[in-house]
């Protein structure tokens, strides 16, 4: 073992552990409080791993989990953004650029060119690997969210469009699940937890 | 997409969402709360991954990671018990496969076959996934708790011989990182934070 590197493969993952702290809008079941970044990971990966059959295209379990699992990792400085927050959304991809310059860059020299390619297809969402996961990043705070009826829907007013415009990209990796989610948000919009601004 | 599997995936991944409320003697870095289930899986996860380098032998890290991801979630019913509490683990064995069948139960047939497969093969630490998810379920808790000063080594009044017999089976995965562990616990010995009953 080369300890040198190790140090650094530990400094990294002692350094993600900052994820646990970083709440994100959606709520854990119940709706007794806000989920963190790690535990949406968490969550999400498993999803990607059991809902594997319905993605459009075959792709790389492990690379998807992975990506799943350091997804967020760069709100550790940037901090998370609401989804549908549009002025923090607008310079939230320089912080997190710097971000993953900063905390990737506590690898050893080859494993943060790795994560921070992970890391950059992820956002770019052109690999099955990245559509999957970003289908998954999607789908996991929405049924979340239709479990706790709807609460976080209902707490930032959210409109039907809006939804509509970020659940949409899930087709790109699953047109299964898109389907699904659509009937899912129009059964929330007639419930009255998502605003329904159709014209 | 079959609708009554679908509901029966997503009924699984609802109530593992439970796992974000078991909370484990660890505490997250700064010792500011415990650390639950959920977290504990995803550093684990992310760890199998970036250390897998060190593994003793060549393994599956989509099925390592699958493992780790979902090895404590019978601890839904079970709860967890600490490492070092002798009577309790005892009966623990018994709690989790009831808590297995249940809640891996939830899945279709043949994802819960899967999955209760997969949770038996950790369980029995036989194969080199399960060997090196078993060392990075160790290996996590020792380096938090290092990193906080041993605040749960110390709040347990924790003895050396206590903490080998635990981590000793880290060289099954990982003779390196076992190397490590050792030099670790010697130095929380040495520290004071792991009481040292050396004979």
């Amino acid at each position: 073992m080369d300890r040198e590197r190790f140090a650094k493969q530990l400094a990294f993952i002692l350094e993600a552990d900052k994820e646990k702290e970083i709440y994100r809008q959606t709520h854990i079941l119940g709706y007794k409080r806000q989920e963190n970044d790690a535990e949406h990971a968490w969550h999400m990966a498993m999803m990607i791993y059991l809902l594997k059959e319905y993605a459009n295209e075959p792709f790389d379990v492990a690379k998807a989990m992975m990506m799943a699992l350091i997804h967020d990792i760069v709100e550790i400085d940037a901090g998370d953004t609401y989804a549908y927050d549009t002025a923090a959304l607008a310079t939230q991809a320089e912080k997190e650029e710097r971000a993953a310059k900063r905390i990737f860059g506590l690898l050893p020299d080859e494993q943060k060119e790795e994560m921070i390619s992970l890391f950059h297809e992820f956002e770019e969402n052109q690999t099955p690997e990245a559509k999957f996961a970003h289908a998954m990043d999607n789908f996991q705070p929405l049924i979340l969210n239709e479990a706790n009826d709807g609460g976080d829907w209902r707490a930032h007013r959210v409109k039907k469009s809006q939804v509509v415009k970020r659940q949409e990209r899930t087709a790109l990796g699953s047109k299964e699940i898109w389907e699904y989610t659509k009937k899912l948000i129009d059964e929330n919009v007639g419930k009255g937890h998502i605003i329904n601004d159709d014209n």
